[in-house]
């Protein structure tokens, strides 16, 4: 799959995608690494950390910060935070799963952690999971080297994103929503903090730590926030048209939860002209950017051209 | 309850640790009216956060920074930093109260959080205390005139102590111990985790605010390592003989439980001798600190005189 020119050499995405998911993987097994290994929680977070996801909040951070800037310095702080926002939806996902929740037996083709461990394993694993998050968001603490004031922006921005009036809320609000229909204006809000605050906060982290000015950050913030819904539309129709092999859970989910999807209150035709459309807003947000940020532009469409 | 003389005056540790509750609770007030109010998750973390606890980890953040510096200007963040510390304490209750945790059906005499929410609830109001506490800690980050680095080392200490090393760690071990016989040092390293870590990280996080030297924060911190114990020790020796009334909750539990407890494992004459010692070497440790040090060595005594 080759694409655009990326300084004078063809871009070629799927191999970029596979480097960063890789590399993104090492950190993250030298993170977790440091955890005392013989403990039933450590194992825990390990099977759900572990376990082959597309590492894309990662792969957004540090695609925002090449986009931003050439200085190869700030790629260790970046690589950290990457790997603190995939811990965080990690364990997003490990309590999503729980039987109160969404109960769900089957992630990424494997059995979700409470189903492999058990129900207090699985909530312990993803409390620890989302502590550790801030443990290496703050690891530079001691270092006098390390800008502790862009630090600890991220750690407000990630944490606001996570929190009630992020993610945890828009998971509140989407199992309250379970068997009522909403209004599409309801469903983009619910969305908005379910998926799109952690998708946000990537870019915005990898910006932040690269150094972006005001105004660079706020079209990087406005590329995110178009590409998380559009994430979250292209979710909605794979699960009505995706082949369950290739996206490791069942297909169709779900229509059988009455979940307000896109496709359910749209159709299927207009939720994939909405998808695109953001997709095209989003590439639009990045008009100013130069051939650095061909990553972004590449992950926004393969965004809604992916079959997992 | 007059006791020792502070700064030239009679200190009264009952109005001392009166007063300080009440601004806790103030600013706790504060910083959960930014949650929006009309929020399920919201009203559940409420429901948990405000129901009267005792406030030892705040006030023990706040005498630390006290006994530290004269210097009242650090004590906004002093407060902050034990807002986030009564933060996650609620949360690891909120969490270990679950009925695939502890089962446990009334806290500090009211139903807890999943029996007067629902466990889903429960669950993501815990994760929203966890994140806020992280979102408070980061609070200043926009701020130029904050001290981003010792936030940042705040941030750092605190995620370590919560998290799959200290308090995670320490519930797991606790439940994997059930019904099983401890050795005392292991039933000790349990607690140390368990209780100890977020006890030890509210007097650092205060010392540390406070711009305390490496001398005196080691020595702070053995204080904090005694009386953290000391704590654990009285607790398991109040649910063998406390009045429930006075506890908010029912007294034996952790004998038909059978958890290894200091009482159960020493015998109840021996635990009282040990947990007086522990507030002896506590004491010692602050013997160069001067009359502000005050306010921790009377919760120090207090720790094992409290009846609940």
């Amino acid at each position: 799959m080759r694409e655009m020119s990326l300084e004078g050499r063809f871009f070629d995405f799927k191999r970029y995608l596979e480097a960063k998911r890789k590399k993104v993987e090492v950190e993250l097994e030298r993170l977790v690494d440091g955890l005392p290994k013989e403990e039933r929680v450590v194992s825990a977070l390990r099977h759900s950390l572990m376990s082959g996801g597309k590492r894309l909040r990662p792969i957004l951070c540090i695609a925002a910060a090449e986009a931003v800037s050439r200085d190869r310095s700030c790629m260790d702080d970046v690589f950290l935070a990457g790997c603190s926002l995939e811990m965080i939806h990690t364990y997003s996902l490990i309590h999503d799963d729980l039987p109160a929740m969404d109960d769900d037996d089957l992630r990424r083709g494997k059995p979700t952690c409470h189903v492999a461990f058990d129900e207090a394993t699985a909530i312990l694993a993803g409390d620890a999971l989302l502590t550790l998050a801030f443990e290496v968001m703050s690891s530079r603490a001691g270092d006098p080297e390390a800008d502790h004031c862009r630090w600890l922006r991220v750690v407000n921005l990630v944490s606001r994103a996570a929190g009630a009036c992020g993610m945890v809320g828009g998971q509140m609000a989407d199992m309250s929503a379970e068997g009522t229909k909403l209004s599409l204006e309801a469903l983009r809000e619910m969305h908005s903090r379910k998926t799109g605050a952690l998708i946000r906060a990537s870019v915005s982290a990898g910006a932040i730590l690269a150094g972006a000015s005001r105004s660079r950050l706020e079209r990087l913030e406005k590329y995110a926030a178009d590409i998380g819904l559009a994430f979250q539309v292209a979710d909605d129709i794979l699960d009505v048209e995706g082949d369950p092999a290739m996206m490791g859970k069942a297909a169709g989910v779900d229509a059988r939860r009455e979940k307000n999807t896109y496709p359910s209150l749209m159709g299927p035709e207009e939720a994939r002209r909405f998808a695109r459309e953001l997709v095209g807003e989003a590439l639009n947000a990045l008009s100013s950017f130069d051939e650095r940020s061909e990553p972004l532009r590449a992950i926004a469409r393969y965004i809604v051209e992916r079959k997992r």
